[in-house]
């Protein structure tokens, strides 16, 4: 039923096909409600028709599929990820899970009138938040947690969510119709490279996940003042800069001596931003992950007690504005375990259980359907960058894997 | 035959006027080549014909005027600033000195015919740099000091300036013929506000300069390795941020162990610049000044020795670009000698002598003719920023001792 080795060479060649739909010359990039968001869907539709999806765009720009199991009333396993990137991104991040989803269901179509549940597919937008900052408006719409407070988020040009929406064609006042209840679904499913090192430390082609990171992401402002970069000595200084580099290693130093904590600034920009003044304004962003909810918040209090030392020291001021706040979500036990049951088909005998620290979709859909993850092993863990890499072989015994997880799911349910 | 009043309240009321050519809302911006550029030399020619100046643009886009002496083939004495600004820049930096120049020609017009030598007035662009990293654009040129490696500069948008110039309708074949000879020049006298702090600390409005920075700029680009933020450990990670800050610490540190040097670290960016991605690439420019060149070299060797530890503990590769080089320029004696004089015509017993910090035109302009400067007194010594500012009193007195360091230069040299 399943020709894994044909599946895996389609789903490489698809990457790589999608590649080509980016914003910026040279590397790939596709953020949300951009030009490339609607090509690309395009595309994901024509795919998903072919195997038999029905196909339909919702209210928030996510592309969908569904194909009816032996009840064409009951709920539907959903599977999928999501197609949006980061900036000079990799091709398998998001791209993989659909294009994998899409292979369960052509090699599940000949038996779907024995299934339990329908199959749906969808392909998220804007899992990274690359464009606004917040990440998961995608999945957050779909499971009814949409924030009327993002219409405001702007992008680096001063777009609003909700002019881009417009642009786009969705209405703005219709993205709750992208929502799904909590009857329709029978579990939300995703496969993933892991964006990190465990799997190939340990020599490991696939791993289950038990639980999705606690994750809050910060837009810190300095503000000190522009001065003349000569004229100006340094007792009259107030560099907004200098202030934000003490705070980007003390971010590091002070989540370094924490287990299971990670921060990240990955942005930081200067204003006036000149060669020659010193820099009266700096912004940055502080990415903060841990397993556990609690460790995460008190690490973030004690980084704004050092942005009030520094501030202090420096003659500067500092505010910070929240962008993000996901909880730890634990995976479903029994998706775990017919995800590991998947894995055990593939003739594996020792199956690693992994934490994931970096987020996914399947964050937002726990907020209304059990979630489970497969993920797949990322050679060196090197993500988010041009060099990312899955091995054919792996995407093969990921597919095998992930099929038999959903055939497992239907006896389990049935 | 100076009303002092009228022409420093004109000059105030000119400098708002010009505030308005901007290409930033809510701030003023004029870089070279730009719209802005056009419109405000226009408006500067109106102003030098309406004194009897003949004007023209010359081949580098610097807007001059000319009135001749009692010999019309005498040289000239050139008087001037610039009218480029840096980005949210303050309203008097350079254009305080081009309006100055202008009022000096309208107060000695009923005797140019007695002078022995014309009154050139310039109005310089690209001072500051700030479109294409390297400063003093103009200048050079009117110097002969035009380097043809400047053509591939590039601006934010990847402008180069070959482009520029001809899109502003300038020819970049004949920027050479804006070279000014020896022989045709007298000498080069511009007035400025300090940009520092010390005029206002010591209670005087006026001072005379009597040496400028040695300066250099460098872009310095450090790589590292973009990784997803969740996954990527700290043991994995190159991140060029996190060596850029400190990089940017140790700027501060090593100048602030010196005398009479500054460094700045003016602009910080972060590629690929997302808040979840480990930052594989930062670029941030360096702006070093100093009374002494051998002093400036040295901090700028310590600064690499650094860059080469930061990276190597770091995994971090890097490399530096020289945007700029000025070596210091002593201004010359008997130019000196007549600043002070027109001073002590205003009155005041003590003339301080001031080193300046920051770059001008002046420099440039010394390596084809002598070169005087006056300073005006800096509330505070804030510049490159919005509340820059200059008294009304102070801008009178300065204009009686300009003319009287014009007149004074007359009967010098004559």
């Amino acid at each position: 039923m399943l020709d894994a080795r044909t599946a895996a060479r389609r789903i490489m060649a698809r990457c790589d096909e999608l590649a080509a739909y980016t914003s910026m010359s040279g590397g790939i990039e596709r953020v949300y409600l951009s030009p490339e968001h609607a090509r690309v869907n395009r595309v994901a539709a024509r795919w998903m028709r072919e195997v038999g999806l029905d196909t339909w765009q919702d209210a928030a720009g996510n592309q969908c599929g569904h194909l009816a199991g032996r009840d064409p009333d009951a709920p539907s396993l959903l599977l999928g990820s999501h197609l949006d990137t980061v900036r000079d991104a990799g091709r398998y991040d998001g791209i993989l899970g659909v294009l994998m989803a899409i292979e369960v269901v052509r090699a599940l179509r000949p038996v779907s009138g024995t299934l339990r549940f329908g199959l749906d597919v969808v392909a998220f937008w804007d899992e990274e938040g690359a464009r606004f900052g917040t990440a998961l408006l995608g999945s957050s719409a779909m499971a009814g947690r949409w924030d009327e407070a993002w219409w405001d988020l702007t992008d680096e040009h001063g777009t609003t969510l909700r002019t881009a929406f417009t642009e786009f064609g969705l209405d703005p006042g219709r993205v709750q119709t992208a929502a799904r209840s909590r009857e329709s679904l029978a579990g939300y499913l995703e496969a993933h490279i892991e964006q990190g090192p465990e799997l190939d430390d340990g020599g490991a082609p696939l791993g289950v996940v038990t639980s999705i990171a606690s994750a809050r992401r910060f837009a810190v402002q300095i503000d000190g003042e522009a001065r003349h970069a000569g004229g100006a000595r340094y007792e009259k200084r107030h560099d907004a800069l200098l202030g934000a580099s003490e705070v980007a290693l003390a971010v590091e130093r002070l989540c370094r001596a924490e287990h299971h904590i990670v921060g990240t600034v990955g942005r930081l920009e200067t204003f006036p931003g000149a060669v020659n003044v010193v820099p009266g304004e700096a912004r940055l962003t502080v990415d903060l992950r841990g397993e556990h909810d609690d460790d995460r918040d008190r690490v973030w209090g004690a980084i704004t007690r050092e942005l009030d030392e520094i501030a202090g020291r420096r003659g500067l001021t500092w505010s910070a504005r929240e962008l993000h706040e996901a909880p730890a979500v634990r995976c479903d036990t029994l998706l775990q375990d017919v995800v590991r049951a998947g894995i055990e088909h593939t003739g594996r005998r020792h199956v690693p259980a992994l934490f994931s620290r970096a987020g996914h979709d399947a964050m937002a859909m726990g907020a209304v359907t059990g979630v489970g993850m497969l993920f797949l092993r990322n050679p060196d863990g090197i993500s988010h960058h041009p060099d990312e890499a899955v091995s054919l072989a792996d995407v093969e015994t990921g597919l095998t894997a992930l099929v038999a997880t959903v055939e497992h799911l239907a006896r389990e349910a049935g």
